[in-house]
């Protein structure tokens, strides 16, 4: 008997984790669906027509897509475990603006690291990374209000869509041979990073950074090649 | 005595409609405070400091940012007012991916027609505008279930996020002679766009096209030499 939760996605993806972390906290066992991307699957092509990306929840066979959507709607449909988003509207608020300003800013400058064409807009990107995790520490400052996650005591949405990208800042990290997240500059993310991955709702999804690096290496010599073909 | 609910914005911002139709649908009374942006106010930049962006909305002087976690702050902090997103989970999750892939896919491509620099790549940006019209109008067959509303009865999340478009997809009509939402294509949204502009919670925030076409003419200019100086 198929299960009644599926998630559709690949390991490497920073996406793809957020709903298998949220689904782990709210104890809903759910089915690994490997996609391969090359071709697309008819299931993803069929569940997400619209943008044909991963990851995709499949809940009695019915579609979710958006890694957040899905994490907000994870938190709604399975309303008996811990929650995921802040109780207060406020916080919720709060909690919504970092997580869209990490994925639409922040990430992208990360992804910029990788994707500089000359050293000087390497460092450019660097620089635009580290001063996004200088805001990031200050939110985190803010909401966690001196407990271990930006949810408080326990993860929350927050924590889930920065969580999801430690994997590829520590690449990042290692490739360029320096520190993002750093005693001097961000401890208070440094001490959640390592909490974060530890989590047993986290540990089985975060991927080890030295096998992350090596598929790495292939994504980043692809979008070189991108650039030199435009 | 100042009011406990302000919103920060301008008259043609489709994003700054969206918290004032919210409000009015919850019955809630707001001052608007009108932001002239050159120079940026003090208080926009005090509020909104990581984009410093319209609309902010004030609520007893804590500051809300970006328009659809603006909606749903209110949705949530004047619940006895109507629900605006809807009240089934699943329901939830589809209004909240359409929003989002109208204002990171839609919009965009409708901004395109007026950034275009060839006749060529206008053409192209009206056809992907008029495709993503074909999409909202599934959507809405979908959603409404043969009420007047992506909401259903009355008007919701869905129905906010794209109906603020409306006053800058009319002006993109009438600066390129065409329809875009049409009997034969979209007759749908096409019924769906009078009843939404002519409702009680819109009519007052819903920009006349001629007015709007006035400012447009501006903006596009402003479109044209940004280009052309890159």
């Amino acid at each position: 008997m198929s299960k009644e939760v599926k998630v559709l996605g690949a390991w490497p993806s920073p996406f793809v984790m957020r709903p298998r972390i949220a689904l782990h906290l709210k104890s809903v066992d759910h089915e690994f669906v490997e996609e391969t991307m090359h071709p697309k699957s008819e299931l993803l092509l069929k569940s997400n027509p619209v943008h044909k990306k991963i990851p995709v929840l499949l809940h009695n066979d019915k579609p979710v897509c958006e890694s957040l959507i899905i994490v907000e709607y994870i938190d709604e449909a399975f309303p008996s475990g811990p929650s995921i988003l802040p109780s207060d509207a406020y916080d919720r608020a709060v909690h919504r603006f970092w997580a869209a300003y990490i994925d639409d800013k922040w990430f992208p400058s990360l992804q910029g690291t990788a994707k500089a064409q000359t050293e000087e807009a390497k460092a450019a990107a660097l620089e635009e990374t580290s001063q996004g995790l200088s805001l990031i520490e200050d939110a985190f400052v803010k909401c966690s209000q001196g407990k271990a996650f930006f949810g408080g005591d326990s993860i929350g949405y927050l924590d889930i869509a920065f969580g999801s990208y430690l994997g590829w800042l520590r690449v990042t990290e290692k490739t360029n041979n320096i520190e993002l997240l750093s005693k001097e500059k961000t401890p208070n993310l440094l001490a959640w990073a390592d909490k974060f991955c530890a989590h047993d709702s986290v540990k089985d999804y975060m991927p080890e950074t030295a096998k992350l690096a090596e598929f790495a290496k292939m994504i980043f010599a692809r979008f070189k090649a991108a650039a030199a073909s435009t």
